[in-house]
């Protein structure tokens, strides 16, 4: 918003300074300081009024040592965390950029149907919260949404480059290359560790030319519906113990943030030789107002947590880095970079799987782990009896040390994700 | 050591792939993620050696809740970064880099004194260790070597930017922009929030021509040695909960390491109109292994600690933060971007001068902080009564949540550290 006015009043008066306005390194830096500050100082004030209207989330006895000391912890913190990403963006950011307003819709749109799901379970004392129906449609509806906005909006292109000489290429000289792309709709992405690193969703797609190419979009609306709601739901699972998927999204929205710079930037892009998206880089503000609001948040969620996100902050999280992978066209990248809410996601499936299947053959379901989302399943490894290379019980893995550890192995991750991209 | 083996081999043989060595980021990548798996697989067999030979660090009673639980926990951990920065550097750098070499000098002198240190506290059972006087003698030593080193090499030069037509010069192009550069012997530093963001050490010194610039140096290696002795005592004040200097320095690095990067590359640092300093590129590959030497530390060092780090580790990265940023010009940055080691060492400082001050006074000394380095101060607020806002006692604040929140002013520092360079 500050940038439309100042872009304005500049026609009018010259205002010292203003011009600082037009880098978006410099609005991406403002907003997340800015957001870190909503987080710390309104955050606090959330907290206390959350903890006067709610006796706390009505925590499931898991059998896990300090875990009822939780009782008491209020939830819907999630609150803090959209409105430090909000309030910045529109402050900061371009509000005519198409892949800016897809990023405030999902941040609202899946704030809202968490926040649902937390004021029944709160306030109506319904455990169950919104059926799990209800929450499937929502992010089908998104995805529905955002795939097509992204087919239909004619400011969503790449640029691709062609062979010197093509008619109609746009020239762009760096240094002593000199770049022929060509603006184009299509539905490539990066796939990494392969030849030329981009995969195109219309090779899923006989036939040729038009059928292909809106073919080529319905599988990506598709592809999208999937993505949105896996990353989703993995990072609602994920959610389980203090400040867990609150520092994972951190790593995450690094990662993004640096491929969003990059990718939307003709120089490094070239430079790095990956693929160019015109109006990307303005997702940065965004990207820096999410990791600010997290980094603020989990101020106060960091072991022992003063207030959970509840699903109004895990779904939202989870939509948004499904969201801006697709719009940065690294969505094929999500299985690695968001290994740990893939993995969670998968511990629940396979354990529920095995159960019912050793139910059907033997009588007694059986178990693969202790417990899952797999966070839990080391906190219960104290119940596991003894460990009969050091003939010594194993011991439960405290709370804040499984968390650190999934951090860790979440930048590892990211790590992983940024060297695939470079070797081919 | 292998890029100078391939380099010799590929003189001989075409070997696929071996190009890849040329690039510092290939080269760093594999760096961190040799150090990560070293500190992960060797720590873990270092840790039981140090367990079964110390029955842990004699730790002082502070009186801190939960703090006896320590006993048993053994120190010398610093040995697995140690070893971890060291052996991935020796396999990956470029040996014949100067900078190189004078951050593995840093790394094991220091290593040293801190091994020295932390050895005839636990095996000699003598709490003190070594004495000061021979801590900062080491330091000083370290401080000579380091900037004697920068001033006599030739290889230690600035590419400064001159008129166009300057006879002499080297001239570069990048995109539009022609570059014409000299290459300097100079003392210049960055300076960050003053107008051409530079300083002249020999600003300092009155006189002429070589007068001049021979006490500029002199005056650039006291700043060394000042700055060396400083930093490594702070961060050897701060590490004293769990994961905290390691957490800390993970950050410090990445951000140093970043303007090792930008600054060792003529392309980034004309766009961002940084200091260009030729072969600091090659910096990148320590820092990058330095980074996943402490990650890999932290998986066992995260609270609650499997080992500490000691002396070993604590003195050594200090130094190593020090000497790097010496190098990379950029030292003046130090007291924000270490902040928490600054606060940490000023508290300490502050408590000792204000009770003998007020001792002398009043008879009897007062404290400032409940306990000092700062961060035992809010470990022991739980002691200091009722909070008078709220009608309520003070709650200590619990260690891994004291830790993971100097993270996050670690963090933040580092962003506004990177702001300050671009805002003039």
């Amino acid at each position: 918003m500050i940038y439309h006015i100042l872009t304005y009043l500049r026609k009018l008066f010259d205002i010292p300074g203003a011009g600082m306005f037009n880098f978006i390194s410099f609005r991406a830096a403002l907003a997340m300081i800015f957001s870190l500050t909503v987080a710390l100082f309104v955050g606090k004030r959330i907290i206390k009024m959350l903890q006067r209207r709610q006796i706390g989330d009505e925590i499931r006895d898991l059998g896990i040592e300090g875990q009822m000391s939780k009782k008491g912890t209020p939830t819907m913190g999630g609150i803090i965390i959209l409105l430090s990403i909000l309030i910045p963006v529109l402050l900061f950011a371009r509000l005519d950029n198409v892949y800016l307003l897809l990023m405030i819709t999902t941040t609202v749109w899946l704030g809202l149907i968490g926040l649902i799901d937390d004021y029944i379970k709160v306030f109506r004392k319904n455990k169950k919260g919104l059926s799990g129906k209800a929450k499937i449609i929502g992010q089908i509806g998104l995805g529905i949404i955002v795939g097509s906005v992204l087919f239909l909006n004619d400011g969503v292109v790449v640029r691709e480059k062609v062979k010197p000489g093509t008619p109609g290429a746009q020239v762009t000289t760096v240094g002593d290359r000199t770049i022929w792309s060509i603006e184009s709709k299509s539905t490539i992405t990066t796939l990494p560790l392969f030849k030329n690193n981009e995969f195109n969703y219309n090779m899923l797609m006989p036939g040729k030319g038009k059928t292909k190419q809106v073919g080529g979009w319905i599988i990506f609306v598709l592809a999208t519906i999937l993505i949105i709601t896996a990353v989703s739901n993995g990072a609602n699972l994920t959610d389980g113990i203090d400040g867990l998927l609150t520092g994972i999204s951190i790593v995450i929205g690094t990662t993004l943030g640096i491929f969003a710079y990059l990718s939307g930037n003709i120089i490094y892009a070239d430079y790095l030789n990956i693929m160019y998206i015109p109006s990307t880089g303005e997702l940065v503000v965004f990207i820096a107002a999410f990791i600010g609001a997290l980094i603020g948040f989990l101020w106060y969620n960091s072991y022992p947590a003063q207030v959970f996100m509840g699903d109004t902050g895990s779904l939202a999280l989870g939509g948004i880095i499904a969201v801006f992978a697709i719009i940065i066209r690294k969505e094929l990248l999500i299985p690695v970079l968001c290994g740990i809410f893939f993995v969670e996601s998968l511990s629940v499936i396979a354990q529920v799987t095995y159960f019912k299947y050793t139910k059907k053959r033997y009588g007694t379901g059986k178990r693969i782990f202790k417990m899952t989302p797999l966070h839990h399943h080391y906190q219960k490894q104290g119940n596991a009896g003894i460990d009969a290379r050091i003939q010594k019980p194993l011991q439960p893995i405290p709370e804040s040390k499984i968390t650190v550890r999934f951090w860790i192995i979440a930048i590892l991750l990211a790590v992983i994700t940024v060297v695939t991209l470079k070797v081919r």
